[in-house]
């Protein structure tokens, strides 16, 4: 299933791709698409009979309808750095031993298709596409991969927006250049695992002003999604809609020559990952 | 005022510790004690009416009421690292040139005689007393230390547990040994700004098994908190119901000679900041 959420900021409704590609209304199902949900199988299957029937009210997106992100009430979004071979290459780190985590806070999860601020005073602000992962269930000291994977509610677009200057030369940990306003849009849609073929099969791209900068692919994970979840939870306990944002392939602003190309105002950032959707921002100044 | 949260754990309700010391409902005044509350100078005026009228319906402490985290619904915990001269000195870490920032999920947070758990697998569990700042007005691009304390809207402790090995050792950053479950117990009380006199002049104290660790004061900061508040709202916006984890003096285990005491099952720690309450928990394997 395709899960999103339609409306304005903060007044989102729960609602439904369905196959045909008809946007439909969950409101009268499910009172959100958030943690608590996701961990409701019974909820979850009264999702599936609904879009089945096909009797779910269309819903009318003749009036421009925002798509907000699919998942509400996120507790943490975990993010893993430097989990592409491609990557951890062209930024000249050797590839991480285990996984590097460090995190995003919820209050900077956009839509798909919200405006993002460059901070006041950055000059390096860089895209990165990347898959999330959705946690369904309760995990803690998990014991193994295939268990990490029995945790994944679903998938979604995430655009992991770093200023370098602040999460690199400004002291401290990368924390600094991750926590902007509006740095982290997610959706459109919440693909349930179970629509997700092969996790560790799915391209990735981004263009900026119309020109591919990332083109990568799941493949080229060093830590695939199933032993990120293992692995982060033996250090924390995730919960039901926390988020993983699982590290973004080659192609960024920092990995290129200099002068770097880093976002500027009225720039647009668009991001794929096959299956799951395209997101589409302007760069505008805070 | 000191405001907190008593009951089991997640279905806690809204008290108040009035100047008599007599531990007051606070449940048919406000629905809890989060970020909305303390953005809402009109509630706030409802609760101290209420507890001026001297008839809040009084607790029944004698059955063993639990004291949860005297805040809900946190949405980050912003942490200072080596924010004080002492404990930067011990660590062997030069002063840092500007505030050092990482991050604690929500989740962590416990109440403050809850147990807290030794990670699995962990051999460095350290203690950390630190002066938790809680935020009451939306905080963004703020112009002065000044304007950054008009956006605090009360203090409480917070014991900033940390695994050295996960934070130090692991690869990535601090965040890794941050995390684990109960790893930041916070309260007893949410005192309110106006009835802290100078934040800078608080002293902090640490016990383990009735052994004094940790005896500094605020006035130690290298950024105090007025300075913090502008600084993050430099890089992030900051919600009401925010809190700011302003650092630790020196006295942890990681700034002593080997063999370094590190936290075992069954040690008590216990933490006071004076105006601020007390703490006490036991360490119990996870």
């Amino acid at each position: 299933m395709k899960l999103l959420r339609v409306g304005t900021a903060g007044s989102e409704r729960p609602a439904l791709l369905d196959a045909d590609g008809t946007l439909r209304e969950l409101s009268g199902i499910v009172p959100d698409i958030d943690g608590p949900l996701l961990a409701d199988d019974t909820a979850l299957a009264r999702i599936r009979a609904a879009a089945d029937s096909g009797e779910l009210p269309v819903l009318d997106v003749a009036a421009g309808l925002r798509i907000g992100p699919p998942l509400g009430r996120i507790g943490k979004i975990v993010c893993i750095g430097l989990n592409y071979h491609d990557h951890a290459r062209e930024t000249g780190a050797e590839p991480p031993a285990e996984p590097v985590i460090f995190f995003k806070a919820p209050d900077t999860v956009v839509g798909p298709h919200d405006t993002v601020l460059i901070p006041r005073g950055s000059v390096k602000t860089d895209w990165e596409v990347e898959l999330a992962v959705v946690i369904g269930r309760t995990a803690r000291y998990l014991e193994s991969a295939e268990d990490g994977l029995a945790h994944v509610a679903g998938y979604a677009v995430a655009h992991d927006v770093s200023e370098r200057e602040f999460q690199i030369e400004r002291g401290g940990t990368w924390d600094k250049g991750k926590n902007c306003e509006t740095f982290n849009p997610l959706g459109p849609w919440l693909v349930t695992a179970e629509d997700v073929a092969d996790p560790q099969d799915l391209p990735l791209k981004l263009w900026v002003n119309g020109e591919l900068k990332q083109d990568g692919t799941t493949a080229e994970q060093i830590f695939p999604v199933g032993e990120v979840v293992w692995y982060v939870s033996q250090f924390m306990t995730l919960y039901p809609g926390d988020v993983i944002n699982t590290g973004t392939p080659a192609g960024v602003a920092l990995g290129r020559p200099e002068p770097k190309p880093f976002l500027r105002a009225g720039d647009v950032v668009e991001l794929e990952i096959e299956g799951l959707g395209r997101q589409r921002q302007v760069m505008k100044n805070a």
